[in-house]
């Protein structure tokens, strides 16, 4: 998202660090992603994202959701989302959570072993059951397909349990891993999904629902598909590999695609320093107060206010906390004058971001949200003038 | 700590998951430790642990505290602690901290950087700084020393320029790694440090403290070297090295060693499958849910109810989230037989455990806490006769 007028005087006035949140892009995005695929539904994976307002939004928008647990269950019925809006696709469910959802009105079930097979059949007797294949998500910044998900034949003989257990084996879900930048990994994904159509359809159990799960990405630092791109090889991978299904149903479960650009995290520099020849810059922010995806690396386009032109050095950016682990990124070229108090901004941090944060670690509280409306009343407290926040 | 009657009825009774803490083992940590180190202050750095009834059982024991944030320092205050029992040991501060700091009172504030002294000498003209070194923390699974401190020569010009700032360079610390398993690693440390006192004597400055740091292990897996044969190590070093410094005050900061083994936490499995070849268990609990630790590899003791002689095979141990990060080990030996709904202890997970709890990563909440007193408490309500809970 840009780092507009009003986010660049908010960081100068209020404390940081903040998460400043503009819902029109989860608005586009969701606009965008229905019309790029064929009669898609469109399941928001809360876990993204659980901020109140992005919920609002989707639900108001007709979206549906997809929930890891009753946690989320519950805050989405409790917004009023109709049940048959809600998918429970976590493949590892507590047992009581099966039962609250099936009692609740909860249909879709995601599998991928014969255990979960049998939580279900034991508590939600006619569910709607999708078995989950492995991807080969080589080209992901976040593999899912080692924890998530099984071979295409385990997947059958999955399905064909459930059936046999009295469920309504329904379909099959996948996922290319998450910050995906190969658009061909989807058609792969739905050939391998056709095959477990095509045998079942053999046995005479007729599969009515493709997931095609997550894994769209989000602008950071490398070039990525457009959605339109990645919506196009889906549409022909369906027209040609599942085209004979009758009624064919799709869902898509996008987190980081619907909220990731909808971000940007503001901080400010605690301390600079020059240790040996490394060179150290800490920030107020840090791995365990919003920044976790960068423990494995994970890339944000990362500005620092007034010097984005500067000449820049190699330095080691690290958080507040007595912890080792929270160091951002070992090397990242930074501006050679980068100093104390400048504010360093995370572009694109919507997803995945404060959902992490822990309430406390070493005494320090993560970072305040704002949607970008709730930040121009913060910033009326303190008399800014209009003009000069206009985005 | 050992795995009671009492918290193995509660596993069975209770939803898990939850950490149990026995606040006897922190007493008798700290008893062992003011023993172990000739007249020693011990500071407790709350950043591993900061529930309220470990702080409250420390201030009465009479035991100071390490505080990495306002935070920590703002619970401490209100808890009673007296600001002379509190160092800000954390050598990143934000500036309107130290100015909080310095006007409650608080005396102690670590450096390791120029700008720091800046920072300090802005907001606490006269504060008591020590200077942090960085040691070679090579036999310790955590390695404190790239983050924080730095060399013997960068830390006089340190101590240096904060007296030239008018502050009281008052001393060094170190830190040999957080779980270090050489005892002689702190001889090492004692000596650098001592350099340190010698250089800045021959310049008129007498520094009058040598903070330990923390460092000192809790059995996990691996032998470790115990409380008195690292005291043994650290008199004799102190004794050989700075037994020439007039009125030398001695503070050391354990965080780990204070309460990691006062606590045990109980899991339940979820799911078990088999993918390929790789046999997979799922818990209840997981890496953003108190086990961020073993990101990294770090090794608890596991043990599985009723299973404890049971042939193992290698597994993979995971948490409930959608997420892959959240796998807790990709190889661990575990039962053959482990099956659903087994009960898993993580033994000794008093420390930086719940402290990185996200309180609703994919709506997940974190474990509950209680402590014996209280576990039996809640035992009770479900008419446990009290014989089933003896300890």
């Amino acid at each position: 998202m840009k780092l507009t007028p009003l986010i660049k005087k908010a960081a100068e006035t209020l404390d940081t660090p903040f998460l400043v949140l503009d819902l029109s892009y989860v608005k586009e995005n969701y606009k965008k992603l229905k019309k790029a695929i064929n009669n898609v539904d469109v399941f928001y994976a809360v876990k993204a994202n659980s901020h109140t307002k992005i919920l609002e939004l989707l639900r108001d928008e007709g979206c549906s959701f997809d929930a890891a647990s009753r946690g989320e269950i519950d805050k989405l019925l409790s917004l009023g989302v109709s049940p048959d809006k809600i998918s429970f696709g976590n493949t590892i469910k507590k047992e009581i959570d099966i039962k609250f959802a099936w009692e609740n009105g909860i249909e879709y079930y995601a599998v991928d072993s014969e255990m979960e097979v049998e939580k279900i059949a034991r508590n939600a007797p006619n569910a709607k059951v999708y078995g989950r294949i492995s991807t080969s998500s080589n080209d992901a910044d976040w593999p899912l397909s080692d924890k998530f998900g099984t071979d295409v034949d385990h997947v059958i003989q999955i399905l064909e349990y459930a059936h046999r257990k009295g469920l309504n084996a329904y379909g099959v879900s996948f996922h290319v891993g998450s910050q995906s930048y190969n658009k061909h990994k989807w058609k792969e994904a739905i050939l391998n999904a056709s095959e477990v159509f095509e045998k079942l359809a053999a046995k005479g159990i007729n599969l009515k629902l493709l997931n095609l799960g997550g894994g769209m990405p989000v602008q950071h630092v490398k070039p990525i598909p457009m959605v339109e791109e990645i919506g196009e090889v889906i549409n022909q991978s369906i027209e040609e590999y599942l085209g004979w299904v009758d009624g064919l149903k799709v869902f898509t479960e996008p987190g980081r695609s619907m909220v990731g650009n909808a971000g940007i995290m503001a901080s400010k520099v605690l301390l600079r320093s020059i240790k040996g020849t490394k060179h150290w810059v800490y920030l107020d922010v840090g791995v365990f107060h919003g920044l976790m995806e960068t423990i494995e690396n994970f890339r944000y386009e990362v500005v620092v206010n007034n010097k984005e032109n500067h000449e820049t050095a190699e330095m080691t950016l690290a958080g507040p906390s007595c912890d080792s682990v929270d160091t951002i990124y070992d090397e990242i070229e930074l501006p050679v004058d980068i100093d104390y108090n400048d504010i360093v901004y995370f572009i694109n941090t919507g997803a995945y971001t404060i959902e992490y944060a822990s309430p406390h670690f070493n005494g320090i509280t993560p970072p305040k949200v704002f949607t970008v409306e709730e930040l121009k009343e913060e910033l009326q407290k303190y008399k800014i003038k209009s003009e000069e926040i206009m985005i």
